[in-house]
């Protein structure tokens, strides 16, 4: 951190800031775009507004979620709350396929290792921290002095809030700060709905728009062994939204890529995308060879080949960002506009001068040892991708936070160990095969005198090398993994920090910090785009809902794995819905993963919606954010209350949720 | 007409027969790949099944449409039946806006020039062509004498049947016919719904799927004073369709270029298409700014503009089928394919091994020429595109049929007519404005010393040249013309017939000739297909009807020009529907403009459908045609039948139809 890049002229923050896109950014609570809200929409939050949406939102593992009732229920996704919901069922009670509804208050079942963390407070200790390091202390040494007086704070101030404290790390280092959390222990499962309505229209239409999920689950914190009443809450809507209503969503944005260096994204469109590509090409073409085998293995890896699916349109919605030249072209300018700042001042010239050229080298080197990474190792095979990952979980813990992988920061590392805990069948004879499928490949590509070859065959032929393995031993290459370690991962982590340093003290607080898996503020209308060769109505509704079921010919044609098939619940009470009610909305708001399960909320501070996804074209959003297309998904508010009063008579439930 | 070219080996033909795509095709009645239809659809059309759809079937002008009731009910498009309905309609009876129903025969209205044809019988002249000219005839007289047969074949088959008689060319002359032609002349509007029905969703769902449109209309054919009655005509469906079902369609595909040289598609996709599209964007351009003069000028181009976006929309489309690597690869290879075998063949080679490097050398000309041939003209102006218009159609109808421009054939050219009688309106302020624009860019691209230039502005302003040319000159430019004539269109023209024929030659007819607007089947299943991100559900309902109408806001929003409104009717008696029915369908079928109109027939011979569209991944089908994406789009039958029933109460005209 480098004080000094706090004062520079206000010029250079202004033309900087005048760069964003419309609905761009994904900003801290201390530093919001209110002028630029107001110009837009004619209206800004105030402070009390701010703090009442902040003391209502809720982290989740991995997720976000919200308080909206005064006795403590908490409205999330069905898809963040599903592990949760899977801990608490049994193979007699199957909460995820057949939903779950407490009648009352003692059938909410408790959730163990569930926490919530409310955000109470945020400090800035950028400048305590400058002060406890002398100028002209050895970098080594300031390190630790650094860290030493980072744990005094956050026990400080622990101490005497009472509160879990985290140290946050905002623009690469530009600012450190210290949020304080209300953490919540007792946490009960209330209602979920199906998974096929809660995800209906499964993995095709997962990550699209025109979209019909009623993706949430409500739970409730305890304490105490009682309800808890939060002193902030979100109200319910009475009105509902309308298309162009400007809207705001609190979450927890997990990661972007959004200050790569145009070389690193090169690097990602020309080798590391078309490279994973084709891994899932391959993964996905042992699995359909591995489905021919027998009608059990067809049914075993039918929902895995559905995943790689997915992984492959997300990967190509990566992509076709990357290949958007008139974004690339932004980017590329944005990064030409940096440099030449950062020529003109010696200082960040010293820092930073070289590091572009440094992570460009990098990629290089990170493309000749590609073959071997996509080759060494795993090959394929869930079970060794799992034994791996548990050596991987103790590698990292024995890390400090900032050192480990983000997946496994702080803030992930739970979710990671919970959801180890939690494996995924597996079938010993698909191991075998798709890790001898992996061998072969590798040999192959590799050549029989490559070394891990050599190591993994040694003489023998890749099916006896599979079956040993899966049997029992425990695979990796640590020469492979230094060298990308030394010379592709701490370059890029390296040099990536000394740009973005020199971007905060160009630009400053101008813009929004990188996700960060902490509270965020985003905002933007409810609004069409054009798709599909026209334009996409803003709303779904319960009507399209219904046109999907039908237009696939309903549950007798349980067409494709009965992706738009409904529970039968639905389709008995179908009369009793309003057709012409939203169901779903797209709106103009910059998220991306963890914001799953954010509350929508409106300019009264009312709860609106519920953030589920975004659209195919918002993939891109992990590299930078374009409003003509790109739209967040959420499940409408009056969707939620309307099923359940019609569809599972939770009448009690919707008094709690509306006041009525 | 090479007669030896009949007795090539049976190998080619099999080879040359299995490079057509799947549902590729748009076949002649003499010539179905029933053993490939067998062989997809364990099932294929008989003789009689082919009579029968065949003299079922109608040509409307510049569209299909068939007989449907033994009382000589037609179906058609309301789009193709939108110009009639305008000509019955006035200023105090607009049904076109708002629909029409005949509640008796006697309120049927007659449609003055509107003629319908059945094809009642179809010969092969071929032969005896080939022996009405002596070998050794020198060329010119050759084609003398063969006109001179055709007519004589004409006059004997017209006394002999008292039908009308067309000469048809198949195969760029691999083939002639005599099509003989029952002609209705008194054709009477029966039934029409509102446009806003017919055309829901409006220009930007136009070419594109999920839609929502019930464009259809109803004539009855009258023979002397009484309704007619036909032999054959389509029985309504008791059962409907489900996806997977085998469809055909019967109709009249205007023009492909599916034989067009890799060369000409080149050209097309590097120059000719970016071009139009740059005189698109450039004609939007100016009425976007001549909007800005006045709220009048906005409403008067306010449609205009959406008109150009869709042509905008479509060139696209099939810009976008030319950049398909995929498919242009099979393009390429097929032309290497016909070059080999054409190369292996001294008698080929000699007629038409030159012909790729001439039409490429064409192309080359035609570059050079495009700058000027955008410039100079009508330069945007409606009213002068309209004057030239009507000296073009004096110029082609001096000309034999086959030697016209394509839209000016005896089959299009009453439409073409017709279509000038009926002027769209113009205003001269908006076409002075237009043409001084357009002059302003001439002067601009071509230069001041520029010839047309110089002639059109001889030192006056662009805005004087444009009010004296609006107020009453005529415009164009001989020797352009002539040069495009000598050296692009005629080599085009001469050596793309030798290049047909010697595909012919080659292939014979395991292969379908180009559209003609003579009567074609295409044939394949209702089907869904990947776009959006996801999978496109193959119906859609009319509960997706009002979702669309539902998420766009409704008659109070009247989003986007009241693209997604409704009549009030259809308002009004929502809640008598049944929001399950489908209401449009997708399906493998493969068909172009002058379809539109063309019954949908099942394996029974009845009616199920009624084209009216494909989807925007059928626009590149001008090219090649790609079964994985290309969708036909059609109005289901009991979309037709279950609105006339509950929105219209038109139970008689549902009782004729279904016979109920």
């Amino acid at each position: 951190m480098n004080p000094r890049s706090l004062a520079l002229p206000l010029l250079a923050l202004a033309l900087a800031g005048s760069s964003l896109r419309a609905e761009e950014g994904m900003w801290t609570f201390d530093n919001l775009p209110t002028k630029k809200i107001q110009a837009g929409y004619g209206w800004a939050p105030d402070q009390a507004w701010l703090d009442h949406v902040r003391l209502s939102s809720l982290r989740f593992p991995g997720g976000s979620g919200s308080f909206v009732s005064k006795d403590g229920l908490v409205l999330t996704n069905h898809h963040v709350g599903r592990g949760w919901i899977q801990r608490v069922s049994s193979k007699e009670a199957d909460y995820v396929q057949n939903g779950f509804a407490a009648a009352t208050r003692e059938q909410e079942i408790k959730v163990p290792g569930l926490e919530l963390m409310t955000l109470m407070a945020m400090e800035n200790i950028t400048d305590r921290l400058a002060k406890a390091v002398k100028a002209g202390t050895p970098e080594k040494l300031a390190l630790k002095q650094r860290e030493t007086e980072i744990e005094k704070i956050k026990k400080e101030m622990q101490e005497k809030s009472g509160l879990t404290c985290e140290h946050v790390t905002l623009y690469q280092g530009g600012e450190h700060w210290i949020y304080s959390y209300k953490k919540h222990t007792d946490v009960r499962l209330v209602f979920a709905p199906e998974q096929q309505i809660a995800f209906f229209g499964g993995d095709p239409d997962n990550f699209t728009f025109p979209r019909h999920n009623l993706d949430f689950s409500l739970f409730r914190v305890y304490e105490n062994g009682k309800p808890y009443q939060p002193k902030d809450f979100l109200h319910w809507t009475q009105t509902g939204l309308k298309a162009g209503d400007l809207t705001f969503v609190t979450g927890h944005p997990g990661r972007t890529n959004r200050q790569d260096t145009v070389a690193q994204m090169e690097f990602s469109a020309d080798f590391a995308i078309p490279m994973r590509l084709k891994a899932y090409e391959r993964r996905k073409a042992a699995m359909v060879e591995y489905a021919k085998t027998s009608p059990e293995a067809a049914r075993q890896v039918n929902t895995q080949i559905f995943g790689i699916e997915n992984g492959i349109k997300a990967t190509t919605g990566y992509w076709a960002g990357l290949k958007d030249k008139d974004a690339m072209a932004r980017i590329r300018a944005a990064e030409k506009d940096l440099r030449a700042k950062v020529a003109k001042d010696a200082k960040l010239t010293a820092e930073a001068g070289q590091s572009w050229a440094k992570i460009e080298a990098a990629t290089k080197v990170a493309k000749d040892l590609a073959k071997d990474a996509l080759n060494v190792g795993t090959a394929n095979s869930t079970l060794l991708g799992y034994a791996l990952g548990l050596v991987r979980i103790a590698d990292e813990e024995a890390l400090p936070s900032e050192k480990r992988l983000p997946e496994y920061s702080d803030a992930n590392l739970k979710t990671a160990k919970a959801r180890m805990g939690v494996p995924a069948p597996f079938y010993k004879e698909q191991e075998v095969f798709m890790f001898t499928k992996g061998l072969e490949e590798a040999a192959k590509e590799l050549g029989p005198q490559h070394k891990f070859v050599k190591a993994m065959l040694g003489g023998k032929s890749p099916a006896e090398v599979a079956k040993a393995a899966v049997d029992g031993s425990k695979l990796n290459d640590p020469e492979l993994r230094k060298k990308q370690e030394d010379q592709v991962a701490s370059v890029i982590t390296e040099h990536g920090t000394r740009i973005a340093k020199a971007r905060f003290a160009v630009y400053g607080k101008n813009t929004y910090p990188d996700a960060t898996f902490t509270l965020r503020l985003s905002y933007g209308a409810v609004a069409e785009y054009k798709a599909n060769g026209t334009l996409i109505q803003p709303f779904t509704t319960f009507g399209g809902l219904f046109d999907r079921y039908d237009g696939w010919g309903g549950n007798a044609a349980k067409a494709h794995n009965g992706a738009w098939t409904l529970p039968q619940r639905w389709v008995d009470k179908r009369g009793a819905l309003d057709a012409s009610l939203p169901f779903n909305f797209a709106h103009k708001v910059d998220i991306i993963g963890g914001n799953s399960g954010s509350p929508v909320i409106d300019k009264k501070g009312e709860l609106v919606g519920l953030i589920f996804d975004g659209n195919i074209e918002s993939l891109p959003g992990n590299y930078f954010y374009d409003e003509a297309v790109n739209r967040g998904v959420s499940v409408d508010a009056r969707a939620i209350t309307h099923a359940l009063d019609k569809v599972y008579g939770a009448t009690a439930l919707v008094a709690e949720l509306t006041g009525k």
